[in-house]
């Protein structure tokens, strides 16, 4: 519970009872304490992806009965006067100052966010690169005094010379002997990664590293089963929701790249521990991971520089694929094991869309597609006539529920689906529970659905009285979509003028990417057969909601195919299939990059963007 | 100047002047710190290889005048009662109680030790495995955004596909740019090991790992030049002067093992720090070292189990040559350099014999030969009529100084030589300064002279009134080598009946095996056309004598051969010949170990062995 230097407050040092409700815990909290930690030392999972600097407003209670610490600079920025005035505080910022009751409302309780995964996999003939080998070696003995590496590389010999990596060989004695000499090893291109008891399964890690969410995949090597997956939200979060800002961080302080690197590394390996923990292992069992995300994150991952990255002609360290040894990026696998992370394509098109590629490769094999991968960064490839343009843009976090007054995680009780008719106002949450707050695709809806109801004009703006839903608090319009009741104890939950221009942004940057890279490969709208959506937002969006304000090009509806985290389908094929890995050289052969930030081209197609209506793509080309 | 726990000892707290002679260096001593701090603090550097714990006796002073904390039980072990009255104290234990005055014996100042590898060399063809390509980029711009990476790559393509160690890379985009896209890129096995700016010469590092020494020769890979070489002592040296101990130590602690391989590691980090500091580079451009020690040195600078090394059947965790990175086992090279360690034998005969069979490959080529690599554990083999068989013994430290009352490291003031005519006594010191004590040829010598003298008898064993200098002190008699005088300030030198029976045991743990091994291979006196004597004691021992007390075998004295430090000039032929490494193959392909720890015929023919008298090698062959 040791904690950094406490911000300045004004707390007395006595202990107070603090109960929490609705769940009833109760229990005295140590002066010096922050409400935060008070829940956690009684089981109390309050949200906190900012690990309790004021930041994420993930932690947000409500003030019963109590006093606590003056609001602090942070709470000030997180809440309205209103907010403030009812009671709201982040648990982060409060010290008790009495015996305290506090609200705990749904949204700020941790719940496992939705993988968004499910119904999509694609399969491949197993030909993973490591390869395991049953041995049974006899003893050593005065008349043979063989060494314990040689006495398992004889038994091996027939895969001809094999390097020892020397991690490997500092448990090999000891192993040999408390095994009996009994073993499997594990060898990955001529080099012995591992040795495991006799009889047990060789594991590895997919692992898509988005800039929002990490999402991992434990697989069963020998037989190619997902034994389990889960995701976490990336720690990096609590530094930068987008990009650039991350970036900037990792170059202003000194040690900035190291402590960006860090972080994602030790959300990682939480990850993997809580994986292989579900299935009785542990990391220490991993053989290989891949490891995909997008050029930022592979880089902060890996621990390069990333300064050139932000700045014209927006370099990389590296664009080919390695093969790192996980040991060297602080992850702690088994002792020899590696992690191969897919090559990059350019700028901000990383080995993530390259794993989307090859996860969508039978999509495309024969039909002219265009493929968007859809997330804080958006990757676009148009792929016709034998060619694959790939680019990006900045779509900002809004579709991963960021950035937006009432916006949750994709979690039991967001709501992910608007409808409106006339007056009636409709939505759905996950898993049907009690709504907490809106998630990306049920924004897009209820913008959508808000512009076609004539509640938005074509230019965003929300029109004063036309609906009984819209209010105006504090001079700024917006809609009601789930009023405060009685008889339910969730929030209000409101559409900003704000969210909307949010999403207005969004969906221009996609638009306008779109637009020049299909204008500039001289594509007619007739020759695309498909648009293949990949990422966890967009397989929740609705098609016909995205058209309508022109976040999607008006093709036909059956045009489009939901591929769910197809960047995380990637990544598990490259472990499970040498063979993919050797296809990505033909595919990077093939691809070209087109540079679309601070070109000029860009910022007019954006603007232009802006408005919420549908669009064609065939413009030029008619 | 912090150190560990205080030993407890009767100390008070003020300020004391302390004055160090014949140094002439005064200050006062905070109490609470030992002697030994205080004169590090005064720049006077008293030998302290224990580490200040009161083991290795090397910072011994005398007080002239002035009062201490009560002689502690290492001193008790470390003094007589006599040398205790007549005011020997360890600096490293003593606590100033008042104002102080000490001598410091020239023994126990800190010296440069001679390295003993001066007059021999051999010279091979130059081809280490690090090639070196000056290169110069071309910037990335927005019509050509190539990665970094990619940049260098495209310019070195003609070596085909390179590996990428992921430390090369972290650096790779800030030196580019910092070195306006000129380098020098330094590829091992299809691997980018490092970039240096443009022009830079590439440093290697070849070390020789003994128990009692660490030798280093700092190389230009480029020219195979010796730029410069320097020995220390080896800090596991304070564990246990022999290997047995040391194996031991690591063995019975938790965390025994990661001590000692951390020890050898420091000072090995050291070394190449002082080194690389003479020629104005730092450890970082080093690219690659080789070392060469016997098996224990070998698997704890490895970091490697040695318990199945000390107990029957004396088994290796791994016999094979190893290519490690530097990194992974705590020596901080260049970003990806890797360190060649040459392949084992088998139980004791280890990476530096075959070392020392590489460096004198032409002098057993066509001949048949023994070579002796005498040292802490001495290693032995027989070539003769194509097979090489191979065997070590434990010869013990008397022969680097260690175990020997007056015994003292090879450095100036070492008394190397000791003549007998009758009553006279003459020796010879090292640089020809004023005698410290004795080393181990001299001891040798001693021995010898002292046997043809009639001053021992066959068994060892001293003859009183055989010879003036015969004393007896404390009912034990000695032999005053040099004896105390009025205008020398050095200490009395004697040969006392203790040193006489380490030599005994050392030498007839020689005599042993080489009789044994001869026997077995049944090889007869005249098929033997040489006798190579490697290592820093070999090199500098009188034959003659060694002969004499049956050391060395009775052959003519043209048949021998004294090659220095062979194992270094091994370690360096490695270092820069990528065919030398490879013909290793060919050698342990033909090489038979004998092993002889723990066997009746061993314990048999040591016990015949103790006797001082020549000996013949052809008792059976005739």
């Amino acid at each position: 519970m040791a904690r950094g230097p406490l911000p300045i407050v004004d707390r007395n040092m006595g202990d107070h009872q603090i109960e929490f409700q609705p769940v009833g815990r109760r229990a005295p909290c140590p002066a010096g304490e922050t409400l935060l930690d008070c829940a956690r030392r009684l089981g109390v999972e309050l949200v906190s992806i900012c690990g309790g600097i004021g930041k994420c407003k993930g932690c947000k209670i409500r003030v019963m009965e109590g006093r606590f610490s003056e609001v602090t600079p942070a709470e000030q920025k997180a809440f309205t006067e209103e907010e403030l005035e009812s009671g709201w505080r982040l648990a982060c910022q409060a010290y008790p100052q009495k015996d305290c009751r506090v609200n705990v409302p749904p949204e700020s309780v941790g719940t496992q966010q939705r993988l968004q995964v499910e119904g999509w996999d694609v399969d491949v003939p197993l030909d993973s690169p490591i390869k395991s080998f049953a041995c049974k070696l006899e003893p050593p003995s005065l008349t043979k005094p063989v060494a314990d590496a040689e006495n398992l590389l004889e038994k091996i010999s027939a895969l001809g010379p094999i390097h020892l990596d020397i991690r490997v060989l500092r448990d090999l004695s000891t192993r040999l002997r408390e095994w009996n000499w009994s073993l499997t090893a594990h060898i990955q291109n001529r080099e012995l990664v591992a040795v495991s008891p006799p009889g047990s399964h060789p594991l590895g890690l997919a692992v898509d590293l988005g800039s929002t969410k990490i999402a991992g995949y434990l697989i069963a090597l020998d037989t190619g089963e997902r034994l389990t997956s889960q995701a976490i939200m990336n720690p990096q979060i609590s530094k930068g929701e987008d990009i650039i800002t991350r970036i900037n961080f990792a170059i202003r302080s000194s040690d900035g790249r190291t402590l960006m690197a860090n972080m994602v590394r030790e959300g990682l390996m939480e990850l993997a521990g809580d994986l292989c923990a579900e299935v009785g292992a542990e990391t220490g069992d991993i053989l290989e991971a891949v490891i995909v995300g997008n050029t930022a994150m592979h880089h902060m991952m890996l621990g390069l520089p990333v300064r050139q990255l932000a700045i014209s002609p927006f370099v990389l360290a590296v664009s080919g694929e390695l093969n790192v040894r996980a040991r060297d990026i602080g992850l702690d696998f088994a002792p020899g094991a590696q992690v191969y992370f897919p090559p990059n394509i350019a700028g901000f098109v990383g080995a993530d869309h390259v794993a989307v590629l090859t996860a969508t490769a039978e999509e495309w094999a024969r039909e002219n597609v265009i493929i968007l991968d859809i997330g804080t960064n958006t990757e676009i490839s148009l792929i016709a006539r034998e060619k694959i343009t790939s680019t990006s843009c900045a779509s900002g976090p809004a579709f991963e529920g960021y950035q937006i007054r009432d916006g949750v995680r994709a979690s039991p009780g967001a709501i992910e689906k608007v409808y409106l008719w006339g007056e009636d106002v409709g939505y759905k949450t996950i898993d049907d529970a009690e709504p907490i707050g809106i998630c990306g695709s049920g924004i897009l809806d209820a913008v959508s659905q808000l512009y076609l109801a004539g509640v938005l004009d074509k230019g965003g703006r929300m029109q004063e009285g036309s609906h009984s839903r819209v209010v105006k608090k504090n001079g700024r319009l917006e809609f009601i979509l789930v009023p405060k009741e009685e008889d339910r104890r969730g929030p209000e939950i409101s559409i900003t003028q704000k969210d909307v221009r949010e999403i207005q942004l969004g969906k221009a940057a996609i638009q306008a990417a779109l637009e020049i890279l299909v204008e500039q490969e001289g594509v007619s709208e007739k020759e695309i057969h498909k648009v293949i959506i990949a990422g966890a937002f967009g397989s929740y969006i609705d098609i016909s909601n995205a058209i309508a304000i022109g976040m999607l090009p008006s093709f036909p509806l059956s045009r489009f195919h939901q591929v769910g985290n197809a960047a995380g389908i990637g990544a598990k094929l490259f472990l499970l299939s040498s063979a993919k890995r050797k296809a990505v050289w033909d595919l990077l052969s093939r691809v070209k990059y087109l540079e679309l930030a601070g070109t000029p081209e860009f910022s007019e197609a954006f603007t232009r963007a802006c408005l919420l209506e549908p669009y064609h793509l065939n413009l030029n080309a008619g």
